[in-house]
């Protein structure tokens, strides 16, 4: 017992050095994206690659793999029985995960792609900018090469997608996903070919609007949401993120257009959701395997929910009105209602971040589909434009013009970000799942909404899904809140009543 | 030769690591003071104490110690003659200077007085901003207390004192500042009885003066200096400051406040030219012992020079009035010649930081003397406010009327900045003899400065100091520049072409 608890000791201390170096990494990560000038890149990525080398090193240290070894059962992944406190047992099986895919990859293959994913990266823009894929075609036939032997290191159990699957959503199988996004499917035909959006003629009228004022309007809509500016932050950024250090330091970004007033506001309340889940986690947590969220998927239930299902209900869009009015007088001609059906209008179209949340997971089960072709080498990169182009027409109806708005529209797949996409759309399932029992055990939430009381939504989060860190799994997590799995039900009935 | 070449590299392969550590430290460490939430300082401060240590770690590892007793002889401190190329004997010579400052001292006292000085300094705040210095006292008594100890560990030649003053300065002791100080009273005593500034009624009219404006024109002035913003950046902090990760990322900070346009003029010029100097180190130097400024007198002495020598001279108010007049056209009536005698007023005052060329150093001469006592023994910390104020009344013939405005002012004794202050004067005695070569090498300086054009400045010192990085020690490059080691003619000159 004497040999467990100091070795559970010594898996804690090693763990929290490497969240200290990650949560540098963030900072100094937030600055490149905000406020570093623009010649100090290389240097900030030496130091960024320093960070994740010692970062890597504690993971595939000798003292974690002793540890390890003396508490997981490693054949198996089994913690080991003599460990009898849950949350222990749970801060072992989460390290275990993270140590086996740290060592399951020679550092070789990890600095390769590191590399190989930083030019084509920078190759994907220039042939996004040029509308050129075959510039960026032999760096992502590469990317996916080298994905492809990371999928044999990492092994799966039944499909070589699995693997990819697994490093951003813990859990979830090919198999499993695949039943669910084709019900998803199914589900999202069925409502674009039913949908009544009552106004189709609500149109926001053209700007400018005032930066400033757009400014102050997303300040305000985060306070409102309960976000603590005592542990947070808002910023500008070219592309809205959120970032953590630790719960008493949450970043998020948007940008602001003069001539788009929707497109801060959404960014706003998408990164605000991330930001409550990060402000919400116990900051006892913090530094062990619990201390972070669960994944990707939950995650982005938190972001989705503030964003679409309080941001674009009738509730919140009849309640912030004449705040949007103080700010931009010139809106008060389109109404409560007007406004309502704006920031609702479903419409199939080629963007993914700029899709209604009807069409919205279309996008994503064309990635997820495509990536499943690429990875079972039944098509090629060269291939890739065509089946892109194609499924764009068979399940949405229009075909890209160009490349640019079609297959090289998203970073990810520069990144080597395969398996990414379904967490998207995951986000959206839990989210509906979540929010299906929220409106059960708040009272009145649609009357707080509209009277814009976002706390009781935002103190029932924190209790119910934020103050769990990381001590369950996404299923255990849905299993929890909701009484059952992960469903399409709840999102279905949720598309019903807003748009039926 | 073999080993003294491999020992090199592993030596410059540590150094590297630790410049890294630093560099991402003062990252987070300029966040702290910009953006940071305030909530977040806690979870910083753990951030920030990880990466000293980590920093600390390569320093006093073996690997580090087995390289510099192949390369010195620790015994004296020279350099092995087997290393033969200068900028590595240099090299080396830094490095050995550095790790024997670290290893001289142990965890437990580095740990201890870290604490203590955290500690004593929120202390401090408390004691300044309620005018009750026996509150301070008994933590002051331990800082000091402490720092004998830590002289006993770093050891010194002649006096206890010259150990505080190498941290800072390396190279100066305390016989020779005694004497440099001596001379520099002298000087400015008389330059006090004989000064006659021409016009001691013009003012500044009362505020308020446009922030945004104010930012303007900073940054503007920073343009003309050559800063650039390429490569660094101008943003706001409660206390002005600069910090640099690389040459590519020199950051500076000013204040603005609506009642006083020059506060945030002179800080920006202040801080401009520490940071031209940052910016100016070569980059191929970075992250070995030579790519870093020489010490905090050579540093001052180029924040001095462009907020004083150039930011208060004549020729730059006559050229900059107008732009002024053009942010903030209630200042046109002083007219150049009244902005000119405005930011030049002499006059016993009680604020070191708010004092005027001339009496400035005073206030530095009573802290290296306070400090000298201290050190000797022969005054105890409950008896320093008395000791101030008579200093006050002796050399500027003013009392505080409170400690607060008295021996509470500086932060710099609450974290154990013994021997910090001289490097003050230094800089200002640095500035005025690099100033004058100045003059005589660039063709027409002053009608140059009057058009505004301070890009020759800016250029003379890039080659002539930046460029130099470490490799000549402070003494090496006023000799190298100037032709002659410090003194304080050239400050006399300057004083009395000024004021006489």
């Amino acid at each position: 017992m004497l040999k467990f608890s100091a070795m559970l000791k010594q898996l804690l201390r090693l763990y929290q050095e490497r969240v200290m170096l990650d949560s540098v990494q963030s900072v100094i990560g937030w600055d490149q994206e905000t406020y570093m000038p623009p010649g100090a890149i290389q240097a900030r990525a030496r130091q960024s690659a320093y960070l994740s080398e010692k970062s890597h090193a504690i993971m595939s240290s000798d003292g974690f793999r002793a540890a390890i070894e003396t508490l997981v059962d490693v054949s198996t992944g089994q913690v080991s029985p003599d460990v009898v406190d849950p949350l222990h047992r749970r801060m072992i099986s989460e390290a275990y995960r993270e140590w086996k895919y740290a060592v399951s990859l020679p550092s070789g293959l990890v600095c390769e792609l590191a590399e190989l994913t930083s030019q084509a990266q920078h190759e994907w823009q220039i042939a996004k900018k040029n509308n050129n894929y075959s510039h960026f075609e032999p760096y992502l036939r590469r990317v996916v090469h080298l994905t492809h032997r990371k999928i044999d290191y990492l092994g799966y159990s039944e499909r070589p997608y699995d693997a990819l699957l697994d490093i951003f959503e813990p859990g979830v199988s090919t198999t499993h996903l695949t039943a669910l996004f084709s019900d998803l499917k199914q589900l999202t035909i069925r409502t674009i070919q039913t949908q009544k959006n009552a106004d189709q003629n609500a149109q926001f009228p053209e700007g400018p609007y005032d930066l400033a004022q757009q400014q102050e309007l997303s300040l305000a809509v985060l306070k409102l949401m309960g976000f603590d500016f005592n542990r947070g932050r808002l910023d500008i950024s070219a592309h809205p993120f959120s970032t953590s250090f630790h719960p008493t330091d949450c970043r998020i970004t948007t940008r602001y257009h003069d001539g788009d007033l929707m497109d801060s506001l959404s960014s706003t309340m998408h990164e605000g959701g991330h930001a409550l889940y990060e402000q919400g986690i116990p900051t006892d947590y913090f530094g062990t395997p619990i201390g972070t969220s669960i994944s990707l998927g939950i995650h982005e239930s938190q972001s989705r929910m503030w964003e679409n299902m309080v941001g674009k209900s009738r509730a919140f869009c009849e309640g912030i009105f004449p705040k949007v009015v103080a700010h931009f007088p010139q809106i008060r001609p389109l109404g409560a209602d007007g406004l309502y059906h704006a920031v609702n209008r479903v419409s199939p179209s080629l963007i993914r971040v700029d899709a209604d949340e009807v069409t919205y997971n279309l996008h994503v089960l064309i990635r997820f589909e495509l990536e499943q072709l690429l990875f079972s080498n039944t098509i090629t990169t060269q291939e890739l434009p065509d089946a892109w182009n194609q499924k764009y027409r068979d399940y949405l109806g229009i075909v890209p013009p160009s490349d640019s708005k079609g297959v090289l529209q998203d970073v990810h797949w520069s990144i080597g970000a395969f398996g990414y996409f379904p967490t998207y759309s995951l986000g959206n399932l839990y989210a509906a799942q979540f929010y299906e029992i929220a409106e059960q055990e708040i009272p009145n939430l649609e009357s707080e909404i509209r009277n814009l009381n976002l706390i009781p939504l935002k103190d029932w989060l924190n209790r119910r899904v934020h103050a769990v860190g990381r001590t369950m799994t996404a299923d255990e997590l849905i299993h929890s809140v909701s009484g059952r799995e992960l469903g399409i039900e709840a999102f279905g009935r949720y598309l019903g009543k807003k748009f039926s």
